[in-house]
């Protein structure tokens, strides 16, 4: 009887349980074993394994994060890392791993590859989207969704004090959740990564001015990715209020960002892709992922998924620009495809 | 300078009111005036006209329902009245008619077309998601993340009393929101009209006689789409508690899967369908719907969205009926393509 | 060294999790252990016993339902089955029972107590409220928000087609919910058991009719208290329709009131009553209830938890029938003290 | 006809605006016309007056922030701001003004007194529940709610990764949020201003080694008061993180814990609140605040809302100490009453 493990693996992802559940129920139907090992590569080096049957997953796709638990695990980059952990997938006799996570646990995946002789399938689980090959990730609208939440939350105290907010949002070097949080969120403007060239402060500060000028009792709220500005927000925020004369409020969203319940899409993406992954297994693929594009179940080299940039999409984000008006950013050009 | 109308029509939808913002703030980028007529077709009969500018568009966007009201309106199929409606576009010197809504609204915008000159645009905003053409609609996603947390919360009252539970969704006439809440909820059972044959009262009442035999201890819950069985869940109940012994407990949803904050998905959808709306109109189209397909923003003849038959994705049905495990419904097949 | 048992008995309540936490925690702080049975007083009389220990208590709080299952028990009025539950108890050595239920629960426990001699505590764990000597139980803070939130979803729908709706919350035979579900969602008219004389059809009527010409383009929200008006809403909304020409739409909330992730007053108010429960254990108390009046823990006598009646707070309730406005139950008194 | 004037003054805080409702409503049936004045002291000294009516109050109470708009106004501590205020409320023959807000509003209040006439009652509307007078204040209940629920999100990333998390809650100077959400997010630790003595860095250290021994596998999540640890939970992060050799994750959550349609419990207190007020004024009542003590609504000397300190319920704190357990905390008293 074939058997086959699972991992969740780096920063963990709403979905990845029903993912998880998706896969198990999967395999059993196909007279395929499942164990996990917690905690992603960590966890298969120290062999802390876990069978994982069907009756077990009736409640989880209903939860945020993991319940398999993740870790971040730069030392797999270790070839006798790699190694250790391809001798204990062999010891239970795993013909082949499944790996949910983001570029950096594929990375892992395919070094492992190199020292392994079982499948090695990557299934898109992250809230930054920034995977090559995958229209959409596990847990990236659930992302959007909570950070829109909170934007909308903060939106409020802005227009009573009629304030200009500057809300960082998660995205590591992307800024997918930023836009699509700016979007949804009607923001006034948007700082992400991909913007070129990114406007300049006295751009920002007059764009500021501008709408002070025109709506002086509103709020004005700047959706900004992370690791953009030095500083972050509240560097930028001091940059801004100086510059401005208007006192600008900083707002990380932090971590909250991550957690939460999925949302049906993320679930549903996440029973697709986990379905998905186990068919490849059964067909013999490895050194693939299993995406999503165009509404269509894909297979790509895993490679590639880490190796190719992934732009924004260049319509959203000219229509962006476009509905947040006269503004810095509405003359510039973005490098998105 | 061109003038442009926008009506709401038939039930509501989250998202509505983005796609609203998103239609005032495009075209009057391009010097085109917008006015609205509130409560739809009878709405532009009775000249309840608004006018639509930019600066009351700041903050529409997050609220469900629609500013701009809506009605049902079954009259609007007599000539006169579409005559009659006619009468007022000219009085406004309107030149174009967008219409957002749903089957029924389209029938009405194409109906009329016969007796106006205007240009008449369909933008897809109704939860039931029925319309051909176009891959979602406005609304949908946030209902079936309604009817998904509504499920939820039954379901934990359904574990702790090991109880069976026939939950109602809406869909009008399609298994929609059914099929979609089914995977979100891991439901143990669906009922859609889609599937063919429709399983037997005898069929439903054997997959839960041995779900309970294998798991005495927990819930099972079944996404029944409103419209398809006699009685509803209600009449559903009384027959399956008959039939298996085993007090089966009926919950329609009702109208609360209408409401509520639209979620991210269905805000972007919704600027995006209305940003290319007035692209459309401002390129001289007519009788079409703007709608999207795999991603991309198409243009479809109006009378083909309500012509046609959608079918449901047949990959989700299979997904769902492989993961609701050994069931009844899993031997059948389904007449989604 | 002493040991404690606890069940949750009746509809389960969000904070029954929280309540169970804090006893477990509380009784091991002072060297007792404790014990749960599945299913209520059935879990006794079968012995579906389980241990309880801190350590499994991290993550129970946030949950909804109740994780030690619960049950509908009517076979317990029999002596037979009491005197069971007691040996089974003995068989376990336990000297102390907790029960976490409504009124229903604490006959069973008052019933018990005549058949055994260990102590027997109460905690107030019901949506309905309707339990005398306490201010307010575990779940209804929770079951009110749910059902307000379910309300300002019908309210977007009510208002955009201008609408009246008639909801049906639960409460048994108790207008707790009712009551405060309708202030906090600013409804047009609320019908409770507790108001007297009841309002006739024909005032009903004629309130709707009132505010249709003072408001024709809006929503109008009438909530209902189950087991109320023959026929619940559906019945009540096609005399209505008749009565005043305008369609009345039904809208049961149904079973989503009693799920759900508790708020943090129920939480905190669960942990209180828990800890103080187990106070009471170890200071020799029994057939009492356990409860929160203005703010204080106060330790009640069993039996008149249920023997007593629990009026509404009238002052709540003249200020809803103010704040409702010109209304046919304004000019009524209600029987409330 | 009498007339009065309400504010929003100071931080926002969900419920604000169905006290405004319950206001206007109560004060129309009394033939008592009401004007408001945007962004609090500073509208009234720019004459930002806007008439307020019932048939506009339907729809407001579901709505967070304040739609009067609120403003800080440290400069209305000068005499001749408070006695232009005073000739801006005689030119509109104001014969009260009601103040929502907190201890800064209520300086402001109590200083405008000296210089007018008219009456002045208090309305305790803030997050922060550090008003001594009333058990609690509008927008405390859902704030609790709101961080809970970020505190929920953040605890399952925590758990899957093994995390300790620091967060920071809002509070000002008091730890009444910090308490009630580490209480209901079952926190492992907490650190308020009130504890005394403050638990030194050396214990917190030596808790979370404790814990990390006994759980390796889990999350330790501290909740800390803002304004407490030099360089906020930033900075104690990495002073943690140096004593303990675990990474301590830092987690303020701003400004989202301010924003938010008020729950069930804000919006029925607001009411209550709002309502009492306008029978005060009509009572000839001055400088006092509305509050709410052990479930009953009083009136308090407005002085004294800002004078005497407000403790911490020690009963709370004590729950916490001991549910969270072999903990640095629970070995100390606090200086709660």
């Amino acid at each position: 009887m074939k058997k086959i493990a699972v991992i969740t693996s780096g920063g963990d992802a709403p979905g990845m349980n029903a993912c998880i559940r998706a896969i198990v129920i999967t395999a059993w139907q196909h007279d395929v074993e499942v164990i996990g090992f917690r905690h992603g590569f960590r966890g298969i080096v120290d062999d802390l394994n876990q069978p994982l049957h069907p009756d077990d997953m009736r409640l989880v796709s209903q939860r945020g994060g993991t319940f398999l638990k993740s870790s971040r695990y730069p030392e797999f980059r270790e070839v006798a890392r790699a190694k250790a952990a391809a001798k204990i997938l062999d010891k239970h006799n795993i013909s082949a791993l499944l790996v949910i996570g983001g570029d950096g646990s594929f990375q892992g995946a395919d070094h492992l590859a190199k020292y392994w002789q079982g499948q090695v399938i990557g299934i898109p689980g992250t809230i930054d989207n920034d995977l090559a090959g995958t229209d959409t990730t596990i847990g990236f609208s659930t992302a959007v969704d909570t950070a829109m939440e909170a934007i909308d939350r903060v939106r409020e105290t802005a227009e009573a004090m009629a304030r200009v907010f500057l809300i960082e949002v998660m995205g590591r070097h992307a800024g997918f959740i930023g836009l699509h949080a700016a979007i949804a969120s009607s923001a006034e403007a948007m700082l992400l990564p991909e913007l070129e060239p990114q406007p300049k402060l006295a751009e920002i500060a007059d764009a500021i001015l501008q709408a002070r000028a025109s709506f002086p009792d509103s709020s004005y709220v700047v959706v900004v990715s992370e690791n953009l500005w030095p500083g972050g927000v509240a560097g930028l925020s001091t940059s801004l209020s100086k510059a401005t004369g208007v006192t600008c409020h900083p707002c990380p969203l932090g971590h909250i960002q991550r957690g939460g319940r999925p949302n049906a899409q993320d679930r549903i993406l996440a029973m697709q892709l986990g379905h998905a992954a186990v068919h490849a297994v059964l067909d013999g693929k490895s050194r693939i992922m299993i995406g999503l594009e165009q509404e269509h179940v894909v297979e790509v080299p895993l490679h590639l998924t880490f190796e190719r940039d992934k732009p924004l999409d260049p319509r959203l984000v000219q229509l962006q620009l476009g509905l947040q008006g006269v503004n810095f950013a509405s003359k510039k050009g973005t490098k998105t495809a």
